[in-house]
């Protein structure tokens, strides 16, 4: 079989050409006479492509230098945990925008930690929506951060703007929409993104901390958890995940060839457009449930008007190449995810397959 | 450059044949269309790749139905912070031996979360040697668990036998000599390694625990690093490092292939008794500290009798191919590892050149 058209929710699709430049040094990096796999993570040539990653991942989001990049294993779910342990620092509340199927996972880890604030909820919105501002709190003062989901990967959501949380960090879990568009990151305490979305390699996550939110772990947060220790080394306390690093180097480069962030938000904008688009008049054929001003740009989620439909949909998309269109299993329905390494041309040929099925089965 | 002859201590070496099939897999797994990179982690053909890496390991080291095998992120310097977590249930007290470096690491880190036991200590020793069954403490009785650092991958050093512990369970960090020896999993209550010695990727964690010891983490530990939770969830609570996975699956076939456990015990000895016997014949020329029975099979950690020489050494080693010869930063002197990877053609190459150095600078 060729090449398939990979709509995974992550791990996901990654830059052709960045899985072939991976094929082409497995063996033998640069001439160097070992694979990344084999090198050790204290020398100059492991450091310079740590290096060389950070640096371009500050050239792409314009990161202000009072923030620090760290590089920890793991993935969002890790965060969850993390983020409370480090950042309360002796408070007992946060604050948390319960928006859907994320927001709810990391708001039950964070109670295990500390009592939980509502910033705002979607729940009286059936989670179609994101509420809007004069619906969330302002009074956050005893809360150590303010934690959002800025896109909810199983329900398809999306927030296109902050909340204001003034002197409270804001927190983003960004996994699924980290490096689609230019951020304003002194607008966030910390962001945190998976990198089995838009990177590539699950196993990776990075984090994105103002420096004035290190050193604030509680006592019996793992030494290797903390950020503090991990930004004074470097994110070498322990072995980092050498591969992982080398190919989130690779993709932040394809990324800066690309255009970087203006590129990509001009991309998933036109991506998930066309999706949305065609839903939108199909006549009840197609559905989606999410309100257009909150519909991700990279988790386009809908559902068949006829749901007995959905095995055929899938079948037949299969049988074009189209695979892992399935909803979150929490959510059921379709989704088709639109990440970075997602071309326009692939977005094409479902709009294209997912008409004629209309024409045909409508 | 050719491949380099890597000694390194880890990342380390793979066998090139696992390089190649991750080479020509690298963009369509099986004619599946796409990456292991990019493969859903809740698919049927990830599900099986990790359930055959699983079962090809449990060949290997005959693991008991009882134990369960985990796959966390991570390597070992996690675990350190993640088994008094996980296994203190209550208790405030866990033993530990002080065998080495790593020891040192693993106590230290145990003493933020409870009492620590000294149940042996090569400290009197100069940690030169493995302190004999009768200096080892008897009296275990109100520690959860006793640690010990199996293999000593900076101070070359490796324990061939286990301590009576009774009723108290016996953990082991074999990083370093995972896999490299037939033993009997069942004498120990856990055993965790980082993959990146042994089996290959950075990232990747072996926890293989007996089920009665699952269930007993402290309360504030987070979720997604509960052996439990992880247990119950096939480690597939949050998405596992799918890429280390399943190179360790090729690894775990490779070893299978090769021999299993006892053509690497067989292999070990020979490669180490190699350098061990030249060092000792070297007059020395070149010294190991450690006393011969207590001697790595797959960490070598030497000296030359003249230190001043070691710059040359290194220097003439690399331009022979032979790379990553330093020891670990805080012990010095020379380290070859020699993990499974290492085929024996290539410690004969170090030994005739540590020979022809031998001659030509003595």
């Amino acid at each position: 079989m060729p090449r398939i058209y990979n709509f995974s929710a992550g791990p996901s699709v990654m830059p052709e050409t960045v899985l072939e430049q991976a094929r082409d040094e497995m063996l033998n990096w640069q001439g160097r006479g070992l694979s990344i796999l084999e090198m050790p993570f204290t020398g100059d040539d492991f450091k310079s492509i740590m290096a060389e990653a950070e640096a371009d991942l500050r050239d792409l989001l314009a990161i202000p230098d009072n923030y620090r990049v760290l590089f920890m294993h793991g993935g969002a779910t890790a965060q969850l945990s993390l983020v409370p342990m480090n950042l309360l620092g002796g408070k007992k509340t946060a604050a948390y925008a319960d928006l859907g199927y994320w927001s709810g996972r990391a708001i039950d880890e964070a109670k295990r930690y500390c009592d939980v604030t509502l910033a705002a909820s979607g729940k009286s919105l059936a989670y179609t929506d994101i509420p809007p501002p004069d619906a969330w709190k302002t009074d956050l003062n005893d809360a150590a951060y303010c934690h959002i989901t800025a896109n909810e990967t199983a329900d398809g959501l999306e927030m296109n703007w902050q909340p204001e949380t003034g002197n409270v960090p804001l927190v983003a879990d960004m996994t699924s929409n980290f490096l689609t568009r230019p951020i304003n990151v002194s607008e966030f305490g910390l962001i945190y993104a998976g990198a089995q979305k838009n990177i590539g390699p699950a196993g990776l996550c990075l984090v994105l901390i103002r420096d004035d939110l290190l050193g604030r772990a509680t006592p019996l947060t793992p030494k290797v958890f903390q950020y503090g220790v991990q930004a004074e080394n470097n994110s070498r306390y322990n072995t980092p995940l050498t591969y992982g690093i080398y190919l989130a180097g690779l993709v932040f480069r394809w990324l800066k060839d690309q255009g970087g962030m203006a590129a990509m938000e001009r991309e998933s904008r036109a991506k998930s457009g066309l999706l949305y688009e065609l839903i939108d008049n199909s006549n009840g054929f197609y559905t989606c449930k999410i309100a257009p001003a909150a519909r991700s740009r990279v988790n386009a989620c809908f559902h068949l008007g006829d749901p007995a439909l959905e095995p055929d949909f899938l079948d037949e998309a299969r049988k074009n190449g189209l695979f892992h269109l399935s909803g979150h299993k929490r959510i059921g329905g379709l989704r088709a995810s639109l990440y970075n390494a997602m071309p326009l041309e692939s977005v094409e040929v479902l709009a294209r397959f997912m008409d004629d099925f209309a024409q045909r089965r409508g």
